[in-house]
């Protein structure tokens, strides 16, 4: 029960579209320049802790499936190392150039905070050294603000304050220690900050306790010099009824409430977003338009489940439009893609871990090419731009620099204006999508 | 085929809880006092035109089916005088204080706007005469810029700024007749200002004319001296598949990037709320607590239908804690509640139309009564008070006047600090409230 | 930590709608006779073992809030006999006349199927002299065929017939146990009897396997003389992505397909309704109408939340519903009401256990009430006659007994038929209904 | 106003993956054989009536906007026989093989049922001249048993024994119509066989009515010796709050019930799928697991929008795995894709109606050359086959030939049994079918 955990799997390597090998990329090239630009560079790729080296294949109906060995024992610091272990044999293997974690990812909780501050520094500093030797890096750090009872009526919105101060003094050292390996976010996904039911709780004393704990760490950030970017990540539900970051929008009215809307961009989450009733692209269109875009979690819902299934991407479908979107956008800049996805229950075979992560980084890396292939041609911007033609023309510039609903009124009453509807094209479009992800 | 048209139906009047007669009131009684104001006080119930007068039965796979006189013959002015005959004598029947309306829904669409709004001038006229002699008031009116083809991609968020101009002048025109009626404020929904595919749209430039187009209404109401209140009615998608006023928290995001948020407020629909995924109890309560409750357009979707079935209301317990939030919450000002309520398509009869409002009315009158008997009993509100509690105390008041993160923690380790949670109480408040309702 | 566990909490009796004591029935009044049965024989309720004795507030996202003393220490024998004391201290206490089991609450898992038998027999003599004392009986009992990783891809509908074979000998041995022990009924809930992917899944194949499984345990039920009821319990999916009893339809299918329609009747639960996107209502009314109708798990979903949230009953307009359509169907036979009901995660006090179970009965006490209302005045059923009445008359029974489509052709042309639509009276029904529940 | 109604389009040919011309297939290559079968007599596809010649761009929300020349003027015959060349037109420049109608699409409703038969058959005769002429073939046809009134309440479901009558006689019509124009099916979709409210429904009567109907339906096929297919099409609700024909296995429930399920097939729609909260894959797979698949009706629906949004199919993915269900189950037989699908609201110009069409063509064509793919590799179903191996061994014949609960009860506790799980390698799989798809 040492490494190597995975010793009959050698590093994956890029063999093409034709590789016969299913321990090989057919895709992804992370040094294959696109759109001037290395993949890797473009989706910035992570493993999480969470799912892939803690998670034992438990559901609420059943008891854990995995081949984890790793795991086995009691939930010790020794069982902790070895965990890291197994976390870099297989970023290594996977050739990734980051991951993620949570505090209580890797290391155990303590009988106090200041025990468990000593676990994750420790388990930090074995952490250093392995990123070192190995090259990879850390996406982003966060803290467990769920798990714990102590967290059941939420964190920062907990109706007693020492929860608060307790979360509180978690989100400073899990944030310095991220600092400290040089992770390029920090992340907080409020998993408990809801409800369960309106009938016991204070909504606008919870939303102004939210907005004071923001303030907090972006004070702490600037204090340590943490030139990372904090992102929230939306979510609307589960385990809570209901999650006060439902949506992008919702995270978006918050944030300029308590006034950080320049001071913390958005995670956004595939499985999240379509909970939420949204589309991925929509999400990510949403922050991008309100400049909010930070990261992302990659991952996939069932569309027939309501639940969070975190399944592998699969549909290049899908990828392709996040990835127009996200590449027209800027790209993502300090943020990448995160695999927050879990394998199935019965994926209990070790490597199937491996198989996860090659489908889920072939997705990412088709929808890149398909996205650029749509943004040579240059076909969808082009319809897009000039379908908002007049609004470059005189009326368009004179309604957005002043003129009032009178001056409309007689504009339209003098001239008889009877505007006629334009096709949006939109099955046209559809087909040249599928064009490119076919191409 | 002139008035009367219910002339089997006499005045509804209130015959309490007892009464045998389906054509009376059991628990809506206007003038009885609830927490010192009057049932009507309170409520402010409307009766809608759309639904009630304009809507004949249709549905996407079937004709027109009800029993409605006035609607026969061409749109031309003549039958609108007809069916304003109709509307004035249900509202004078029913005895409801409050009507709303769209510019369409009173007067033909004519071949330019300038006809189209002396149409709807003349029929305003006699309109007033109505409202005088009947003492019924215009709770609201709005401008119909959704059922004409010209508006196919959106009013003030169409590509064509032709489009938002008419919107424009359109908007002016029915903001000055609901003026001119004594409107208590003036409603915003806006149908297609959203998108039916990303792969057209530019979402930042229709944000910005959105938020352009409001700004406009803004400055003209103040110009003209109307005091009424401006609302935007939020509603996640039908008939666009995304509608840019999602949710409550969509739109006050909105209202915040333009500067709107003390211009503008709500008008909350039930069956808008739940097919965005949110209870109608969540929406108020969001609104209440950022300020933003106008208004509410009380009806009910169908929980296993994911369409907007404006149902009309029949759930008191779904009424209870509506209107718990909202007398709570200071009580709905100026708003109050429309019928925005359609009959199913096989309730044929002309009488049904009554019986829908009857059960509707009663339905939002027990409501108030058990909203009443919880704020009465004091019950809920004294456990979220108590829950509360340490956020009073010196930790609090500490955490909310200027600790820092590193206060906090030197706080948690110095005391070892390990909160327990405290039990939520949910399945005992929902008895509290069940018994409330059926006190 | 030894019994009695509740020992704040004395036994709950009925003490009117106007007690102030919270731990008091208001409505459920066992022995008050409605419409000639005594209460309680008409809701035969259970509380179940596994949500109220084994569950400790854990989630997908958290460890562990709820005050269980009698969980404490390992998964022994001697835990199972403190868990059995502790189970039967509160049936007591709350006056229930039913539980229900599966056979892995009450005893641990043993190395061996042997061995995991003869901890259940043990505990099962134990047991039986509980009841015997108590006079507290066995609503159902039933098999784990979930939990256990051997059946991660299905019990029946396993790809290995070895998985078959155990499932086989486990429920063997629990139906036998039931049978000792005086159940009712015995369930059959096919937890994992689905799949996750179509990918790697012969349904057909699987089908028969499920059909073979319940021949053979209809066989042996006749073998042994158990002449309580067979029930399958349908879900649409959760753990799995699809299950095959997805709903009362899909089982029907399937029984008439495996010729088990008169061996096996269903067992209906609120929040797997719900989630298969029908009402409560629903399913019982199909079920009913097909002879169907076994038993009721009673809880409720959250209209919000897609997956089995299984909180408890607390809506009087959903139980009023039920009950009219169950009361007028002739009742549950050997069924009942069981309590598949959990508590929030943050009702971590013992005593909450009861304010749940309390309003839960309250509320089936209500609608039962409420129901009987309906049955009394007899509007509903009035109505529905009288709709129906053309199928009593001459062409309506000719169209039963025999004519053709040409038959018919000849009659509507010779007659020139032209049928108008009547009133469906939707509104003033449902109001009947408020009427009734607001008695 | 008279044909040509697309003179700026030619014919549609295919001209490969690379072509530049929009109005070009890439994929669709109607005589390219795959898998020893020629394109076309895999897929038969074919246009709808409805939709695409008769929908003029109408939502609940607003009026027509598509640009329909031959809708222009009254519901004559003239109108309809214009709408006939417009129709042919269409069917001919796009190259299918196939259409379908209702007798309401193709024929105005006169003023008796006799009247209304008689407009059916004159242009069903100049139809059969289109056909002979062009070559295009009759899919199916159907009776519009929905939108008018008299259909409110549902048609063979209807209170009234009239409308039964009614709609009996217009089957008739409408089935020796489609039998004189060669059609290969006849298809029943109940639009509004179902319930808005239980409160005014008697299931099991309206279920032996609609059991009746059917069976009446299959007798008059037999004595006109028509030897097409007849289908049943489930869609869950909409119209009506629940159809009874909800979901293939609703519709596999009801058809044994009343012993017509070797009489009739099913049709299933995508869209309908997907609002009964199913995948398409998996209604088709279960229609082909109990030998009731008879056609398709291809469409999308979008997974944010709860109605049916009767999109052109677009997605490869989900094409893919409903073609590798299909063919591996044997082909369509008499069946095949109707595109019940319609342009979004905005795409208003004529020419959208070739696009949309070709976009759906080419994805059902990927769709086949990919499921070809997965076929030919045969990856998948050797991992199926292997699965289930052990069924094929002793313990599972024993299984399935005749062992008892007892029997497998001893060999459990005799050999210890103890199976362990078994990878099921869902995202392998995943990957394998994407690697189909980008073949």
């Amino acid at each position: 029960m040492s490494a190597p955990f995975f010793d009959n799997v050698d590093r994956i390597d890029y063999e093409g579209p034709e590789a016969v090998n299913p321990l090989a990329f057919r895709y992804y090239d992370k040094d294959r320049e696109v759109l001037g630009r290395r993949m890797e560079d473009h989706l910035r790729p992570a493993v999480c802790y969470w799912h892939s080296f803690n998670a034992p294949g438990l559901d609420m109906f059943g008891a854990a499936t995995l081949d984890r060995p790793w795991l086995a024992g009691s939930d010790s610091r020794e069982a902790c190392e070895r965990k890291l272990d197994a976390a870099f044999e297989f970023f290594e293997k996977l050739g990734v150039p980051f991951f993620c974690f949570h505090d209580r990812d890797i290391a155990p909780e303590g009988t106090t905070l200041a025990e468990s501050n000593d676990h994750v520094s420790r388990i930090a500093d074995r952490m250093a050294g392995r990123m070192e030797a190995t090259g990879v890096g850390l996406l982003w750090g966060t803290a467990n603000l769920f798990s714990h009872p102590r967290y059941a009526a939420g964190a920062a919105t907990n109706p007693d304050p020492e929860v608060f101060a307790y979360a509180a003094a978690q989100v400073k050292h899990c944030l310095e220690v991220t600092h400290r390996l040089g992770g390029a976010n920090y992340v907080l996904w409020g998993g408990r900050e809801g409800y369960d039911t309106l009938l016991n709780t204070d909504l606008r004393r919870e939303a102004d306790q939210l907005g004071r704990f923001m303030s907090l760490v972006v004070e702490h950030k600037a204090k340590i010099g943490f030139d990372g970017v904090l992102l929230i990540e939306p979510k609307p539900h589960e385990p809570t009824k209901h999650q006060y970051d439902h949506d992008a929008a919702a995270v978006h009215a918050f944030l300029q409430q308590y006034d950080l809307d320049r001071s913390i961009k958005l995670n956004i989450e595939v499985n999240h977003a379509t909970l939420a009733g949204h589309s991925f692209q929509h999400e990510l269109a949403y922050a991008i338009a309100n400049g909010l875009l930070g990261s992302v979690d990659a991952n996939r819902g069932d569309p027939q489940n309501g639940w969070d299934t975190d399944q592998f991407p699969n549909s290049v479908e899908e990828t392709t439009l996040a990835l127009y979107e996200i590449v027209r956008g800027g790209g993502l800049g300090a943020g990448g893609f995160n695999f927050d996805a879990k394998l199935r229950r019965q994926s209990v075979s070790r490597d199937d871990l491996f198989h996860a992560h090659i489908g889920g980084l072939d997705a990412l890396a088709q929808g890149l090419l398909s996205a650029a292939a749509l943004i040579d041609n240059g076909k969808l911007a082009a319809f897009v731009e000039s379908r908002y033609d007049g609004w470059r023309g005189a009326l368009g510039r004179r309604i957005l620099d002043g003129a009032s609903l009178a001056d409309l009124s007689d504009h339209v009453v003098a001239n008889a204006v009877d505007p006629a509807p334009v096709s949006g094209r939109q099955e046209l479009l559809e087909t040249v999508v599928n064009r490119a992800i076919r191409r």
